[in-house]
This record gives structure tokens, sequence and C-alpha cells, in this order.
């Protein structure tokens, strides 16, 4: 298959962030696109050989879509998985395929599927609604504290709840969810595997987040982890089984909990370019990117080693602003060695909105968690104006 | 100045691979860009905000084009100077400056400038036409082999001609020319110096290049270039005084010789980013582009330290082939670790085409040196068929 400068295309479903990091590998390989996005703002718009506005989620939006192009990928997981099935009965290529997703889409099959494959996971239980749950507190059936979970459409945050009281649980929505026991873990820990077409398999090195404390949201990820080598190894394992277990086709983010006995937990999986992945751009041999376009193409896996050590920083909304967005300071994180600023596009900053990241790379990461702290309380992401 | 999602617009002369590289960091920053050029099908036409199609010598065109933007750059030296030279008079900013660009676009001039200044550089004389340099010859007022180069318009082999005997020259061009004395060279060599409108200065490691014996193009770029440490220093120091002459902002490619005596004379210069520095994109913690835009737009310089030694191999169009290009053995090629193809995006293959590059990044030099020439031998710019 002649994918450079041909009259092959590229389908992609969602024109976001991760898109649009996504794109610059197309234009790189000189690969044509098509980006379907609802929002006429996306910040794929640009780059894309062809901008289609629509849903979705809406079934024949994105029937109609996936027929125009010859590989249909997607940057999030919100998608109508019944066009893509039957896209792919029809012999469209779909990678990562619809059963994947529907694997993964709902947390609650998705931990199911753990138990059922052996890949050690946190205990949970899964309910049909939040009400039966709030049944099992009150029959003292689960021991707080533990985490809601939505099983669906919920990421970054939303539609997750530490639960101390059962007034916590009062105002949430009653929907299906998952009751997660709360794992004491010493650090929460991603692998990014990448498995092409032909099932050849590629893991990155072990990374460690750390969380924003309130938003919940990744402020820091460290790339090696500061972990010892015998853990890295069980993490790159475990997360090798559920990469083959899945049988997916492109990237899988594997998320996972490092426990006081350094026993290794998954906690979720992501079948898409992936925020603890943003750092490959610049400190890996192939960016996760550049990576999913490979595997989902069938082409040779790249070399997913490090040439330094990296660290990501999530540029997200400062609280208490809205409106058009001002970078400030970013002048002067730009002028320290290392620092790259990645701006999403969106000119209208919210709080917590995912705006942008900053990768440093260095030698060193002692020196790059150091560059990392100064950049996170320089940069601010505000508007012109405060609220 | 705001150029994050803002309003700002940064206009770039030219649409070719320079400025497609370019717009991937414009990308990244989310740099609103109007870019110019005469054809519809320009490597730049995807990823910039407003395409124009123009001719890039026409007065009006670059003016008006010009009065549209904040900032305007070039990534291809023919362009109209005196539209440049107008706006900037009406103070529109124009990095580099006219007054840079004019100093270079004339190969007689750019040399009579290195001699003004104390710059080494290669014996030559101006001659306004190529029959002066006839009679010269006649007159047995210059000695052969010399090389012969017409003054304008000249680039990558076109306008560059190795003169052994009067037969030569007969069949050349009857225009402004130069004939440089012929150094039997151990090396050419190349640092990539950038400039912002501030004056802060940063030079890349040395580069060392080699060339097709017949195309008279760069075959492969080596990073670091494998010389001793004295005449890398003694190279970086004279590519500073140079950029310290020209006073320019933007990048600055200096190309130099080193004689067998480990004398540095330079060869010329380009003000934009050039084909010696397309291993930054990987090998480098800012690339040549990124830094570009930082210096045209006064932020601070990126680190331009490599993280791994990195090597460039261009891909050209193969002799006895043109139409709807093939990229034989790709595949074969991204097999191997570190091994990066940039295609270009044009269609159409030609002999000696410039249709993209490969960079190979390594550790390790020798390994990496090893892995360019397998890449050499291995990928083929083809068409669908052979004439």
């Amino acid at each position: 298959m002649n994918y450079f400068s041909s009259n092959f295309k590229l389908g992609i479903l969602g024109g976001g962030q991760l898109g649009k990091m996504l794109l610059a590998e197309t234009r790189k390989f000189d690969i044509q696109t098509y980006v379907l996005d609802p929002s006429n703002d996306a910040p794929c718009k640009i780059a894309c050989n062809v901008f289609v506005q629509g849903s979705l989620m809406d079934f024949d939006t994105v029937y109609n879509f996936g027929k125009q192009v010859d590989v249909l990928t997607f940057e999030i997981e919100l998608v109508n998985v019944a066009a893509l099935e039957k896209l792919e009965s029809e012999g469209k290529k779909v990678y990562p395929s619809p059963k994947t997703l529907k694997n993964i889409q709902n947390k609650g099959i998705q931990k199911d599927f753990y138990v059922q494959n052996n890949i050690p996971t946190t205990n949970f239980k899964h309910y049909p609604t939040t009400k039966k749950l709030i049944i099992d507190i009150i029959d003292n059936n689960i021991k707080m504290p533990f985490v809601w979970k939505c099983t669906e459409f919920g990421y970054d945050g939303n539609g997750v709840k530490i639960v101390k009281s059962i007034s916590d649980v009062e105002n949430l929505p009653n929907i299906e969810c998952i009751a997660e026991e709360m794992v004491p873990f010493k650090n929460e820990l991603a692998v990014i595997m990448v498995r092409n077409v032909s099932g050849d398999i590629k893991s990155y090195p072990v990374v460690e987040m750390e969380f924003h404390p309130e938003a919940n949201q990744v402020e820091y990820v460290l790339c090696p982890a500061r972990i010892d080598d015998t853990v890295a190894l069980k993490a790159i394992e475990i997360a090798l089984k559920v990469s083959e277990t899945f049988n997916h086709v492109g990237l899988l983010a594997v998320e996972m909990f490092q426990t006081q006995n350094d026993e290794i937990l998954v906690n979720e999986v992501a079948p898409r370019p992936h925020n603890s992945g943003h750092h490959t751009i610049e400190a890996s041999y192939t960016s996760q990117f550049e990576n999913h376009l490979r595997a989902i193409l069938d082409l040779p896996l790249g070399n997913t080693n490090s040439k330094a050590a990296g660290i990501m920083v999530n540029l997200v909304g400062e609280a208490g602003f809205s409106g058009q967005v001002v970078y400030e300071n970013i002048e002067k994180i730009m002028a320290i060695d290392g620092v790259t600023p990645h701006i999403y596009g969106k000119r209208e900053t919210r709080p917590f909105r995912k705006m942008g990241h900053v990768t440093i790379v260095n030698e060193n990461m002692m020196e790059a968690r150091k560059i990392a702290e100064e950049v996170k309380n320089s940069i601010r992401v505000i508007s012109g104006q405060s609220q």
C-alpha cells in the first residue's frame, strides 16, 4: 500500500488536541487526512486535508464519513460504535476495532475484562445504578472510602468521585457505576503500548504521574518513572499482557497503581494517543503519535526508547478566568533550555480546561524535575480580563 | 506581544518544504500564518491559516500580501526585494531584513562583503558577464580548474559548474558570474546560526556534508562533524563573526570549507532554514524551524545542543523516473531504529527533484553512519512507471 503523497485517505474521528498532534505526523509523511468533529473551531481544522463538521455520536454522520476514507481511526472514545461496526462489517479498516472500543468504553465491562483475563486490578463492584450502590452502603456491604466512577462518558475528573461518607454519593447522578476499592499507592504509573495490524508490539518506558489534588488532572508526567528496575519490569510485563489480551491495533495507554507492597494493579486503559505520552514528541526516538500512525497503517513500529529524560506539564485554564486566552509568562519558560510549549489552539480558556502542555527534556531527570516545577510556577493560562 | 492563539499573523513568502516544516512549529504554538506561493499545489497549502496563490517576484503581489500580516519572513531568497523594502520603510517587520537579503542574494556582492569584513573565503573574481570571464581565460589571467557560479538565481547545483577547460564555459549562459578558486578541501562543513530581534545569538554544532558527485546536491549531513575540536571551534568562531557582521534576524546557515591545512573558508550563506539543519528536528533540543520562529518573533532562543547524533539523507528523484511518486522500500527503512522519513508532499517526481529527506538518530555516530548508508541504498524515489 502506498500511503505517501498518494490518494490514500485516513479518517480521524475527533478533531481535538490529540488529533492535532497526530496531524503533525500525517503532514510529515504527507498522508491525506479527513477529520470529523462537531466544532467548527476544532484544533484539527487546520492541517487536515478535508474537515467535516458533524456529530461523532450520530450513526449516519459517522457512517457516511467512514465510507469516504480507506482507514478509520479515532482520537476520542466517545464515538458511535454501531456505525464503526457496520463499516467494519462492510470491509472498512477500523483501528482500533469497535470490539476493542466496546471493551474499553464502559468502565464496568473493562474491569470485568481484567478479572476474566487474570489481569491484576483494584477490587471493585459493578452497579446498574448509583441507587443500588447506596443500598449496598446502607446494608454495610461496601467499605468506605471508595472511588465512585460512572462507567461511561467519564474522563479527566468528570465522573469520578472519592466517597468518604454516604453524603458524598447522595448528589451523584443515578447511573451505571462502579465502586472501586481505594488502594493506598506509592505511585501512579503508565505504560504506552503500541501494536500494529501484523501484531508487532512495543512498549514505551514506564512513566510516573503526579495528579493535581483538586482537579484530578495529571500535573506532571515523568519519563522514566523514578522506580526500581524490578517494579518497572513488572509494570511493562503487565502492560504487555493487557496489550496482548485486548488484541488492539494502535496505541494502548495502560494506567496502573504501584501499591505500598510494589504490586502493580491496572487502573484503566485508553486505546489512543494519551496525555501520559505527550513527552514522547521531544523525548523519544518515535513519538506516540507517529507510532499510532505506523501501527494502524501496518508499518514497522518505531523505536520507543528515549533520547533523554522527559517531563510533561499540563497547561490548564486557571480558576477564575474565562475568555480569550493569554499564556502569561510563556516567554519566561521558553528561555529555559529544553522547554517546549504546545498550544492546542483553543481561543477561549475556562477553569481547568486543557489548553496545552509543556515538555521539559534534559539529560538529567533531577534537573528536568526542577525545571518542571519552575515552569509550573511561572506560566499561567488566564484570560485578558479576570471574571 | 501575544502570538499564541491570538490575532497575530505571520506571513511566509514561499510555500515549499522549508515553509512546510516551519508550519509544523507554527501549529505547535498555534500561531496564525499566511503563505504566498505561485503553485496551488505548494506543500504549505495545508497547515497554514490562509494560502494566497501568487508570484513571489511580483512587486504588487508581495506588497499586498505583506500588508495583511504583522511579521513577514521568507523560506526562499527569490522574492521581490523592492516590495520588502517598501513594506519595511512603512514600518512592517520584515525578518530577515531586505538589506540582509540583498547582501546575500547576489553571490558576487556576498563574496565582496566577506572581503570587506575580513571573513576568510575562497579567492574569486567577479565578472559582469561570462564573456568577460572567457576573455580572462584567453588572456591567461585565471587558473583552471575553477568553479563558475552565476551570481543570482543559482541554487542546489543549478548555476554552478566546475571549469577544467575553456570548452566547459563556452556553453554557459552569458550572465553575471564569479570564478572561484578550487580549494582542495578535507570537508565541507556548515554551522547554523540563529539571532533574534534583540540580538541574542546561538550556534548549532558544526555539521559535515557529503555531496553527490554528479548532481552537486547534499547526500549526507552528519551532526556533529567528525572533525577535531579545534577545527570545530574555529568554524563556530567564524560562523559567529559572519552572523554578527550580517546583523541578520532569523537563521543563517554558514557553509564552509575545511582546507587541507585546517583553514576554514566561508563558501556561502543562506538566511533561512537550510538543508544542513533538517536533522535538528529529531536530533536537537530545538529544531532550526522552531528557532527561526523564536528569532523573528523576538522570543528567547531555544537550546541548540543535540540529544543524539543525527544524519540527514536527501531523498531526490531517481534519474529516469518522472510522474506520480512512489517511495520504494520506505517500509524497509522505517523498520530500522531511529529512522524518520520526511515527505515534502510533491505528487510528481522528476530526476534529482528534492522530494523529502530521512533523518537517522542514534547515540553513536558510527552506527548512525552505517544506518544512513543502508537507508541510502534501500529507498528509491521513483514513479509508478519508468520513462
